[in-house]
């Protein structure tokens, strides 16, 4: 069902020093950066690896403001993974299951993600504490 | 110099009921068991996907017990997110390369992990409060 590790999303207090900390120290390289209003969020993704099967990033996270689910997650947590993303071929088909299996979703319907794909968290509660993301890559080819 | 996610560790307090878990609910295949005296902890290796390049794993790291680095880490932030780990081709070269960009080293030279892998941990207060782990595959192609 899951096809990769899609990316592992890292809370973050400063987008700009932290895009400079990766691609200078790990030789990264961003391939988008864009904001969600939605979720709070300003964000960066960086390469880590390609495949035909779709790419790896890390997906650094920067809150719009303190009263954002990853501003809370900094005030609670501190800096860090934040959570973790897999890639799915067919996101409605995955909810569908791994709700049947007892997990409950916090997306019941897929939502915009960053580079165009489809996204859908899952509750962190019933994978373990890992607040988990499922991912469907768009035309873009994420 | 970072060639792919190698895996994301996470804590959790039975593994065997995570095994379960990882397996039913994403389909995930358990590659690997083993108990790692030296880190304190019991750990299995689930593949998510696999490439020439080397595998994605999911890694379910249970402790031997609480006074052990993953044990002291459930008591203080509960299951979740422990690490996360990215394949290098060199580990020595990319341990020298990331130290002279000023991280520091908790491994100075890498030592065994799972699959026969050679790892090394590098800070996580200079990796923006992640535990970063490079790994560098065994003969046995992990």
């Amino acid at each position: 069902m899951l096809t990769r590790i899609d990316h592992v999303g890292i809370a973050c207090r400063d987008l700009a020093a932290k895009i400079d900390f990766y691609t200078s120290a790990f030789g990264l390289a961003v391939v988008s950066v864009e904001v969600n209003e939605s979720q709070g969020v300003r964000e960066a993704m960086l390469e880590v690896s390609g495949s035909p099967a779709g790419s790896s990033y890390v997906q650094l996270l920067e809150p719009l403001g303190p009263d954002t689910p990853v501003g809370r997650f900094l005030a609670r947590r501190g800096e860090g993974v934040h959570h973790v993303g897999y890639g799915v071929t067919d996101i409605q088909a995955a909810l569908a299951a791994i709700g049947a299996a007892g997990v409950r979703l916090i997306d019941e319907r897929p939502r915009h993600g960053s580079m165009g794909a489809s996204i859908a968290f899952l509750h962190p509660a019933d994978v373990g504490g890992v607040l988990t993301e499922l991912v469907q890559s768009g035309a873009a080819g994420r």
